[in-house]
């Protein structure tokens, strides 16, 4: 029997716990997940899963199940490491949490929206390949069960290193390509991680992010006017600074994100988000595209504006989290 | 006895009820409140009020109370037809509604926020003299039950009229602030109503506004960064249209708008709004502005933008209202 590889996985919400179940299900991996909230549930249980790919699985364990990331090394070392949380930069640093297990030759995955969310691990770890996972799964976890609906379509990639020449980076992550393919998902080397990126953006950082700002979903976005209105200006400030990045997208794209939900008045996820009270990943959906603008000098008024409006929202939603309070009496100019 | 002047009132909110109020304490004119809602209660039980002005009145009644304009000429002919409703001319036209009670000699009195709110009642009244109220009054009407909270004080000014030289318009301006002038209230004549209304839009098209957009009150606005990222940028344009528009506001507008709340977490009037599912003026308040800007040349991208989402928002409600309804199938194209 061949030795299984040892994969580190931060994030079991539905996107990272689908990935777990899918590189067990393969056979190759050894999952070593660290769980928080639903450790003990998940250690007494497992997760209850209703996939669209693997069926209904009454209790799924990872190879390990541990509460911390110290535990985890045990079951190291690890060739991958996945992120796959919510990247939410301004309230907690997954690289910082992930360090202690990232040894020499662990390659650090990123399954995670946005743009230029490689930075924080390349300037941490520049000696590790850092991979790029763009995933397309409509599956959520409630309380440790997983309601998975759309079919796992995951895009893996690298990003560039000046450190290792392509080969070996692209070596790394077909593995992690093999690793992760079985007989019921759909996993595929991306050959241009920053496109890839790029384009999704056109998506999130517009619909998403406005259907989240107006309370509405796509279709109503749409049968409301704001479609003509706005998502369309908005885009054509993501594709130009896109260009601006070095990434061409076709004019196309508009047409194709505003019309890649239909016939489904569908509620992106920003928008969910918000509807449960949940945080938002503003900095990396709409602030790193904004501050690329700023650099390249891009005129991006509606991005911009977007992205103040949603940071004031976010900070909102941490104050009703109780993660900031605000001075009892209101401090003014003396 | 002089015989009392008789003015007709539409909307009996908190601007409105206090108006009348201020009317019937002076002693010189005789209302004729039109009520919709609250007829029935008010005609039985009267309006109770609290006043920071007048002090408690366990039940008042206007000189005549009707439930429709049609039942109101009975009181007329009216010198002044006041309407102190919301405006939100998508949804209702107050002209329309007034239009029957309209006769030669009736001066309407708009006591709504915005600006271009007098351009239907210019089309549709020519000949009729258009006087601008500009309401600073802390005060709701719930139920029937008035709670005023902030000394009532007003600017009545007239819109410029081609039909009629200054002397004419100011004589029926200044009868107006005679009948409502008394010894409680402050109300003067607005010498200027277009700087007036410009003026009082820097607060409303971008604190009032952009609270109701990210439900916070302006303490939190100011504390979570949005003050100088998007309201400091947003009322330098609301300057540069106003100047398109003939009207000079000093830059110093910018700082007293902001300070005008202090030391209180305010909630500004749309917010309030917003957190009771009401509908908003965004048309006077944000649309007009942006057509304004639009017609000379203007660039305003964050006024177009947070007026586009409230558009987006206003629908939301009026889906919300029951007054509109979307298809149940999402249409999309063939």
């Amino acid at each position: 029997m061949t030795e299984k590889c040892n994969i580190l996985l931060i994030g079991s919400g539905g996107v990272g716990t689908i990935a777990s179940y899918a590189l067990e299900y393969a056979g190759k991996s050894a999952v070593t997940s660290v769980l928080r909230s639903d450790y003990s549930r998940v250690v007494e249980r497992g997760f209850s899963i209703n996939s669209c790919d693997y069926g209904q699985i009454a209790a799924f364990r990872p190879s390990h199940v541990v509460n911390s990331v110290e535990e985890s090394k045990k079951y190291g070392p690890f060739d991958f490491a996945i992120i796959a949380t919510k990247c939410v930069p301004e309230v907690a640093s997954m690289i910082d949490v992930i360090a202690p297990a990232v040894t020499a030759n662990t390659a650090i995955v990123l399954v995670q929206n946005g743009i230029g969310i490689e930075a924080e691990a390349k300037a941490r770890f520049p000696n590790n390949v850092v991979l790029s996972g763009v995933s397309m799964i409509g599956s959520a976890n409630q309380n440790g069960h997983i309601e998975h609906e759309c079919k796992d379509a995951i895009k893996i990639g690298f990003f560039e290193n000046e450190n290792y020449d392509r080969a070996h980076l692209e070596k790394v992550c077909t593995r992690f390509v093999d690793l992760y393919s079985n007989d019921r998902n759909d996993c595929e080397f991306d050959e241009n991680v920053k496109f890839s990126r790029w384009r999704k953006l056109v998506y999130n950082a517009c619909l998403n992010s406005v259907c989240a700002l107006t309370g509405v979903d796509v279709g109503r976005l749409e049968l409301f006017g704001g479609v003509d209105t706005i998502i369309r200006e908005a885009m054509r400030e993501v594709i130009a600074i896109a260009k601006s990045d070095g990434v061409e997208l076709s004019e196309d794209v508009i047409d194709f994100m505003i019309r890649s939900d239909d016939p489904v008045y569908y509620s992106p996820s920003m928008l969910v988000d918000i509807r449960k009270g949940n945080l938002l990943e503003i900095e990396v959906i709409n602030g790193n595209p904004v501050r690329i603008a700023q650099e390249k000098g891009i005129p991006a008024p509606y991005l911009t504006l977007i992205y103040e409006l949603l940071k004031i929202i976010q900070r909102r939603t941490m104050e009703q989290k109780g993660m900031i309070t605000v001075p009892t009496e209101r401090p003014v100019p003396k």
